[in-house]
């Protein structure tokens, strides 16, 4: 068995559109034997492997997701069967994609890996929004961050301090973040967009105010990232 | 004149590798007249557009970077000479890239853009030391920033709050970065990751204690990026 073992790419999807991957990550994609991927991860961009077995491990719809423990043995059993597995993640597997528990199961079996980084969210949403996270003089911080990443664990207590803020999975939790800043002094006018689909066909993208966050949420209905800060204003 | 104006296309060339560009980006590439490119931008990238007439706008040994400015006219003049101009940036062109300033000049000409994203180092850099930027359980934000931008503005006054802190062009910043941590409270013990040339072939991964930063910086010539936080330990 150990003489069979094959290699696990962990491969960044990126937002959305299949040609935000990169080369190296599209390359392997198409030599792939199976590929394991999120529900995040586009019909278009697993066109980009017809030849492999596919793995769905993400959320569907009327299900819970696939337990990560039950992922890490299905990434470890697929590196049993064939020589090259593609673990495919939606945006950047080092960002909030629960890397280490994978890569420790992989480490953990013995099996050789590689990592290919992907075009995480929030510089998708800043391409399509054309509103830079920096900007001289202004802005040379940027957090990005989640509230609660699991159920159970406790809420986001106190919010990251950086010039530029991206909420991922933002949705109802940044209406939570936007009451906190205002009551940590912030302006109620400091410019938020707020991406909805990014880099997919149905992309909308919002430009408002701090104070406006919530009436703006409400009108989005796909998996929304919030970018909060002076940066965000219009030219 | 204005019926002859080409259109910009700002692309984040990734962290250097040349297969670390989006599949959009190379694509364009391949189609572009004229392509403003950063020194940052290696040799193996630009032979991604052979077709093109190349124009180095970034530092060069000896000279002081073109002044944005002259970047900017230069962007101008190209969309008015071609139909197709690349300006093309390491990493991604909305995180430390004065984008801002570049679709300013650019829009004042009433000249058509397009932003593709870029593989950000920090993405490039967890990959390549195999240590995510988040964990479950301990890190949901990261930092990304970095210390003065332009000569003469102030060094940068409060670090950021972060679970992790990413510092671009890190080199001596990062000491000063260091010391203000261990002066805050953080542990000397704190991991730290310290990538120089990342990506590249010449590319060194460096696993440290907060506490040894200033000598593992010591052994550093090329660029580097200094990743700090708890989500970088060892497994």
């Amino acid at each position: 068995m150990a003489d069979s073992k094959g290699k696990v790419y962990l491969i960044g999807a990126g937002p959305g559109a299949a040609d935000l991957i990169t080369v190296r990550g599209a390359r392997i994609l198409a030599q792939a034997d199976a590929v394991l991927h999120d529900a995040l991860v586009t019909a278009d961009m697993l066109a980009l492997c017809p030849q492999a077995e596919l793995i769905p491990v993400g959320k569907r719809s009327g299900q819970r997701s696939t337990a990560q423990a039950l992922i890490n043995q299905l990434l470890v059993d697929a590196a049993g069967r064939h020589r090259l597995v593609v673990r495919l993640k939606g945006g950047d597997p080092m960002l909030f994609g629960r890397a280490d528990e994978e890569l420790r199961a992989l480490e953990d079996a013995g099996i050789a890996y590689e990592i290919i980084p992907g075009i995480t969210a929030a510089l998708a949403a800043a391409a399509s929004a054309r509103r830079p996270l920096t900007r001289r003089g202004v802005a040379r911080s940027v957090a990005l961050f989640t509230s609660a990443t699991a159920p159970g664990e406790p809420d986001i207590v106190t919010l990251p301090h950086c010039d530029t803020l991206v909420q991922y999975m933002g949705g109802r939790e940044a209406m939570v973040t936007a009451r906190k800043l205002l009551e940590r002094g912030q302006s109620p006018d400091t410019p938020v967009v707020v991406v909805e689909n990014c880099s997919l066909a149905d992309e909308h993208v919002f430009q408002l105010r701090l104070a406006e966050l919530e009436t703006g949420l409400a009108a989005c209905s796909g998996p929304v990232l919030v970018l909060i800060g002076e940066a965000l204003a219009a030219r």
